[in-house]
């Protein structure tokens, strides 16, 4: 079985799905050549149970300040040596359960800021290495093999959901998600034609920080579905909102 | 024919659609009693070109700032001598053209801010009155003539139609507009309880500022169609996202 993708940079990999999609394509059988582990403070304990190996590298990243994003892109292009990187990650994101009556506009500023601004400035500032990838791929066939932007996105940013599952009102995280499900679709439109894929992923409800021990889901199983899901993109799932087993959600 | 609302409250009323939505409801045979046409600055030159009549005041709302909002509600409540508010419009809103290029941050949470925090800011604050309203109705059905939000949208908000319409790439304002819908649904979740239905309208592309003189559509056109949609509203239209002619749109 081919690696996944020759370069992989996961953002938010200090923790829960992203600690976890590190941990798993370091251990792969067939692990990419360059994993680049990102978060805001990489020294941060849990990453550092990792072991450093050749193909892992732990940059910083905080994805709302620019200059940190581009100074990771010198890292990452230096660390490749005229090749680009085939699979961005946009993991790192933050969650809010602000109801109607406890929302307050700092609040939707901030998950605004993490949620979408975020993945889309990271996006923007690597493309040049995505183009790299696309254009030096030995096949015209959209993969993780050639270039792909995944945005972890979720179910509860799916508007037509929405009044099915409103248990958590999440004013501020629905609000975001859905936004960024709109950048997704605008990348993926917007970049296609350049051999860029671009997906939202749903991961499931996951016993992590964020999804609490309450979700059903371990980690580890999400993440292996996930893998498996990148591993499977092709031109008709470009644009698609996939959960963890592939199956599509609606907007 | 019976007015479409007792009371009215409409942002974004010094041009455009918001202003040619309260020339139609104050010139209607059956004008609400009360049309409060708000906007950042109501001295504005194209809102002093309607006459004061007894059933329209011009209050001041800018739909960021907190403070502005809160002292538009005493007065709106002072107006409304008891009674609650029937139908609260938001229509105030800014454009972006921005290109993946072009696009920064500052640009993205700008039109949030104004987008989507401003509309459920306003809802927030205005919320007791539409309470009132609901609860004082004569009929338990949802409608116009009991408590509505309606949350002027764009067809250019729709993730399902944009890998279609992707001529304008336009993030932060798709951004913002898709965040809005979700707002939009999640009030209407959250509310239908309560009596106030909650809706997200698209007004077609209109000849305004923003949507500039190569439009297909006089925005006097747009506003009729508006103002029949908003009269046939009902349960079965709560959380639905609709044009201008009453069709409904893909999220």
């Amino acid at each position: 079985m081919a690696a996944l993708a020759r370069s992989v940079l996961v953002t938010g990999s200090n923790r829960g799905i992203g600690l976890e999609l590190v941990r798993q394509l370091a251990a792969s059988p067939q692990a990419p050549q360059h994993i680049f582990a990102t978060c805001r403070d990489p020294d941060g304990q849990e990453l550092c149970l990792l072991s450093p190996t050749i193909n892992l590298l732990k940059i910083t990243i905080n994805t709302v300040d620019l200059p940190s994003i581009r100074r990771a892109v010198q890292v990452v292009e230096s660390c490749l040596e005229g090749q680009g990187l085939n699979l961005l990650v946009n993991n790192a994101g933050i969650g809010s359960h602000a109801t109607l009556q406890s929302v307050d506009s700092q609040e939707m500023l901030a998950a605004f800021a993490t949620n979408v601004v975020g993945p889309l400035q990271v996006a923007k500032e690597f493309l040049p290495l995505l183009e790299k990838a696309a254009k030096g791929a030995q096949t015209t066939r959209l993969s993780c093999s050639r270039a792909v932007i995944v945005n972890v996105s979720s179910k509860v940013g799916s508007i037509g959901l929405c009044l099915g599952v409103l248990e958590a009102p999440m004013y501020p995280y629905r609000a975001s998600k859905a936004a960024q499900n709109m950048v997704t679709r605008c990348l993926a439109a917007e970049l296609r034609d350049k051999g860029i894929l671009c997906t939202a992923i749903h991961p499931g409800w996951v016993k992590t920080d964020m999804g609490t021990e309450q979700a059903p889901m371990t980690v580890e199983r999400s993440v292996q579905g996930i893998l498996a899901v990148l591993g499977s993109l092709s031109q008709e799932t470009s644009g698609a909102f996939l959960d963890w087993e592939g199956n599509s959600l609606p907007w």
